[in-house]
């Protein structure tokens, strides 16, 4: 088990990593609640899977737990839901000092911190990811938010939960496509920060897929390590280095969007693609090289994940991709910063990247392989 | 004229207080908005009344401005008005470094900051306040929020404007009866902590009232001031000390609850008739003098605000009025923290207060007078 502190003064908590957290769960510091009683925000999932254990040792820990079920997948990152969650959290009479728990995938997680972040001005919460995707990336960091009309994510708040409790053994109750799609993630850090992580998950991808306990613990570890230490650099995303962890996600989103957020296209899934394209447009301006594109596509491969936009059957071309991106949270005076490479291990922020020739590059794309 | 900057780190901002402040809008650095173009949320008599001079500097400076009018008063407070308004700035395209323009009342205030907080996770907006009550009180630091089913601002966020620009001939326009309420709210600076000021209050009560220049911008600023020093100490009342500014606000709110919220008793109002409670109450508890319990309701009736809850005519008793107080944000494990006097000037936060001796007094105030 690891124990990662993310240092944010005096928003700081810690992220537990390991086997059997849900049980250890009262050990590990989810009790007591300074209000007595227990809200669990949860998917349906997750409580099929995880629910019972997770609520026998809270009960048998005293706690009188209310639970609300999210349904719908991410459509319930609604205003509608938002409101309905916040109600309900407000009818259960939930104090600033309490701490609601968020349990199951990001949808849940960002919903439930979202609706924490704006009860009362600010509500404590318990991220209890149990989705690969939830445990590397959304449950940590203190981004929440919904969908609107005009785009993904584009209302939310920066609220930090008082504690993460990754249960490594949640995952083995993942669909194979969905942990797939969260390795994506994991794969991100190595790409945009640690070499040495990349050539370790490029050698042990098949032992994190199959779960092999040590493989998957540090996977996710060094993952949320990278995370933390990002975060507690750039909290709001003011300096440009918390940016770094949207290497993939501005190519992902434009194909996530013309996929119509559905099932055709995970959300890792365009993440992997995203960062194969990132890599493969940093080669193209010379910011790094052939060899590094290539080995990035190559470790997206191996992993199952997909790396080439052709086999979408995407009826658009660049230009429209690119009409996605102008609608991103971090248009500053109508240029977009992209995460691209230097070498694997050393992503940067580009301020000087043109949309028209991303269209022209998406194009190249679309049409070759 | 007086610039009172609010110390707030890498959020701090400037507060103006002044005549023709409107005109000099743009002087004043309300423009260039990085965004190019400019977002202006305002109530209808704001518009009605000052509008005109704010779009003509405005569009003078080379601002193309989209304006947002905001009806229906306190009931614009709400979850519909709120995602009808973040829809309408994102279609707008308002980047989180543009600074959307909020004038009017405290309802607009509250509404547009709270839309600012969780657009793209915090967007800069800029306060106009017309009302003495958002001048002095509503349009600084940085609480907005919404009403519910379960109650007034459960839901909303600390989101700092970046400017506050407080005309004072934007006063000139209120209705009489608004301006006394507004008055409420500086004669509480005095009485909380500052009896040189409450004593300058008692003297110069008419002169600000029928706005005597000097007058109206020394109580203004006054106020203004003692805000933003509390605000800079406890910026999301996690010490104690920002919720001095809450005198008078328990026993305020429960009253505005039992008269529904209704045009029957305004905030200010309410406020008012708290201060005198909030006062008698201290006696009651031999926390202060029944003289100083006097001489705030002789302060509070010179301003022609009420002072007696007998007066109100409400059909209920004490302790259907503190049951109004248990849904309080600020509640902690099952009590309530009251602003109570030690004297005038010198507020404190009494955390020993039970609910059901509140009940008892409330009864004999019902009764008496």
């Amino acid at each position: 088990m690891a124990v990662i502190p993310v240092e944010l003064g005096g928003r700081s908590y810690d992220v537990h990593v390991g086997r059997g957290l849900l049980e250890r769960a009262v050990a590990d510091g989810l009790l007591p609640s300074p209000g007595g009683g227990l809200c669990l925000v949860a998917d349906g999932n997750a409580l099929a899977h995880h629910g019972e254990r997770l609520l026998h040792v809270l009960k048998e820990a005293g706690a009188a737990v209310a639970v609300y079920e999210v349904h719908g997948g991410e459509a319930a990152k609604s205003w509608s839901e938002l409101e309905r969650l916040t109600d309900w959290l407000l009818a259960q009479g939930v104090e600033r000092g309490d701490r609601v728990l968020a349990m199951g995938g990001g949808v849940v997680g960002d919903l439930t911190g979202f609706a924490c972040a704006i009860l009362k001005r600010g509500t404590g919460f318990v991220q209890l990811p149990t989705t690969l995707l939830a445990q590397v990336d959304s449950s940590v960091g203190g981004k929440t938010a919904i969908n609107t009309a005009a785009g993904k994510n584009l209302v939310g708040a920066f609220h930090q939960p008082s504690l993460v409790l990754a249960d490594l053994d949640t995952l083995a109750t993942l669909p194979e496509r969905e942990l797939r799609a969260g390795y994506a993630e994991v794969l991100k850090y190595g790409v945009l920060g640690d070499a040495e992580f990349f050539d370790w998950l490029c050698a042990n991808a098949d032992a994190v897929l199959s779960l092999v306990p040590d493989a998957i613990e540090h996977a996710v570890a060094t993952s949320i390590a990278a995370k933390a230490r990002i975060v507690a650099e750039d909290e709001r995303e003011t300096s440009g280095r918390r940016a770094l962890l949207n290497l993939g996600h501005t190519f992902g989103h434009a194909l996530e969007a013309a996929t119509g957020f559905s099932e055709g296209l995970l959300h890792g899934e365009a993440v992997a693609l995203g960062m194969v394209l990132a890599a493969r447009y940093s080669a193209r301006r010379d910011d790094c090289s052939l060899d590094d594109a290539e080995r990035v596509t190559r470790a997206v491969s191996q992993a199952g994940l997909p790396t080439e936009i052709s086999a979408l059957g995407l009826e658009c071309d660049g230009a429209a991709l690119v009409d996605h991106m102008r609608h991103d949270k971090k248009m500053q005076g109508g240029t977009l910063p992209f995460v691209l490479l230097r070498t694997i291990g050393a992503a940067f922020l580009a301020k000087d990247v043109a949309l028209e020739d991303v269209a022209l590059f998406l194009d190249e794309q679309l049409q070759t392989h």
